[in-house]
């Protein structure tokens, strides 16, 4: 009902029919996650997930794991790219430790719900017991809980973990049987040695950890930021929250959610396109059609914050706009 | 020197190499355009060039005339699309009358510099005499000059006028000599039996005026907007300006600008792929990839007001960014 009143609205604007195109889809699905014909966004947030992985033991990634730490340092200080883009956009960034390896304790300016020091590592044994799945699952949960009782009307949803695009991969994999060489790619920036040693590790633990249940597939083969953003697109709709994912990672993350509840779908968007090899797999799988293609793959939210104010602009399309007879324009003749 | 300065520079920033993809291939360019390793848009500006077509006389659009002056005073008070777009993302706007077939002189918050009311019908005439063009383009030079000295970075181009998808496939098929077929489109929505009729009326006017003189044919087949549009992209480089076309009509004056003076090229962006037919001539006589592609096909610097904020993020990447020494982060292994 509000989707069929949003565009009979969006079509009395002072504009030739359609002719802001995905705006205007935009913008209708906007007004039904905010039940409303005025919807808007005043205050977004990007979330942004920090943890440490197991499975970096390995050797599967460009960076050593003390970057984790070292970037949740940077992002409270303000110096990382999903803060400096989020403020050119005018957005907030809130920083959660959910798992890195070291002690943040002493760190100001994130919020701290480690649930432990990195997941295990998945060649092993599963990433995370179901208990720690749920506890940082819940983590995200309540950064949404804490967004909404702020005012907050949308978030990104970002990461930051060394590991993680081998944790996502394998995620991907468990979740929809596609094959190591589709859903690992180059993360960082590994060259063609440690690829090809990365998808030999995806491609095992999966084999290992193989899975019909969606959560138990999470944390077996997740992490504890993937599992915090999935709990994050969990608890969106009770607040009718809108819902950006990122790249790759986050869009992983949230398919093992979709997977779990297919109804949060409503309140999701995706952000981009990453460059990130098995991005593409993720958005088939949800049937995801990206907001932006920029050849971007940092992670962080970045996608997000570059994609957040396309849906704030769409908002305002709806909200604040004329209409033919509200301006006395004439129309087709 | 600057752009490999500026690329080293963003190689030093705290994310993988090359992850920020097209942002970083644009903050090179600020970077160039504004000669600075730490280029900003603090503030921008979207101008919107109005003016009305003669050969609207000829039955080619789906709205009626007076719809240019209606929405001329719907910007002044606020009301359009381009008006709310641009207030969603922190940007100005500035409306110039450069030939509308009205009296606007009482209107207030628009700049006047009307050359003549409306254009000839470019059926019988060449649009605008050589001395009313060069008049318009002024019209545009002086709207970059005015922007520079109020300290505005970056402008974006955006035009209305009720026939100019007309003008605009005419001067694009009289500048690249594809055929009224393929330069065309539905504009703000005709219906097959007019798209048919528009196409004839556009195939002899450039029948009638072709040219091998770029300013020539824009006089003959453009119009006061299109030439407006044009001289503000030649006047940019002088004042370091970034420039932003927009969608269909905004891009083919462009391209007669480049054919003016192929220098001014370094300074112009272009914002989006419009859903407008004959955007993607223009766009490869141009050899320009757009910003965004959107669907969009609304003209008055919309498209520009949604990519600005990506030009934007691009310079504060290189300007606002920590580097791997200064916040201590690790590089890779």
């Amino acid at each position: 009902m509000i989707a069929a009143a949003a565009q009979r609205a969006i079509d009395e604007k002072t504009k030739p029919l359609g002719s802001l195109g995905e705006l205007e889809t935009w913008a209708v699905r906007l007004a039904c996650i905010q039940n409303t014909l005025t919807p808007r966004i005043d205050r977004a947030r990007i979330l942004v997930f920090g943890a440490d992985h197991g499975v970096a033991a390995e050797g599967v990634s460009a960076y050593p794991p003390q970057v984790t730490p070292e970037m949740m340092r940077n992002f409270a200080r303000g110096g990382a790219a999903i803060n400096v883009l989020a403020k050119a956009n005018g957005l907030e960034v809130e920083v959660i430790d959910v798992g890195v390896n070291a002690d943040l304790a002493s760190l100001d300016g994130i919020v701290h719900a480690s649930v432990r020091r990195g997941s295990r590592n998945m060649l092993h044994e599963p990433a995370m017991t179901a208990d720690e799945c749920t506890a940082a699952m819940n983590a995200g949960r309540e950064a949404i809980r804490r967004a909404a009782n702020e005012g907050v009307q949308a978030v990104g949803l970002g990461e930051m973990g060394i590991g993680n695009t081998t944790a996502a991969a394998a995620l991907l994999s468990g979740l929809t049987g596609a094959p190591a060489s589709e859903t690992v790619g180059r993360g960082t920036g590994v060259d063609d040695e440690r690829l090809a040693h990365k998808r030999d590790v995806v491609a095992q633990a999966v084999a290992k950890h193989a899975s019909d249940n969606p959560q138990a597939t999470l944390a077996a083969l997740g992490g504890l930021e993937l599992a915090a953003i999935a709990g994050a697109a969990l608890e969106a709709p009770a607040h009718g929250m809108i819902v950006v994912a990122d790249g790759f990672i986050s869009t992983v993350a949230t398919l093992a959610a979709v997977r779990i509840a297919p109804n949060i779908r409503t309140n999701l968007f995706w952000a981009h396109r990453s460059a990130e090899q098995g991005h593409g797999v993720a958005l088939e799988a949800l049937g995801a059609i990206p907001m932006l293609d920029l050849k971007c793959r940092l992670g962080e939210g970045t996608g997000a914050a570059l994609a957040i104010p396309l849906l704030r602009s769409a908002a305002a399309v709806l909200t604040d706009m004329a209409t033919f007879a509200s301006a006395s324009v004439s129309r087709e003749a």
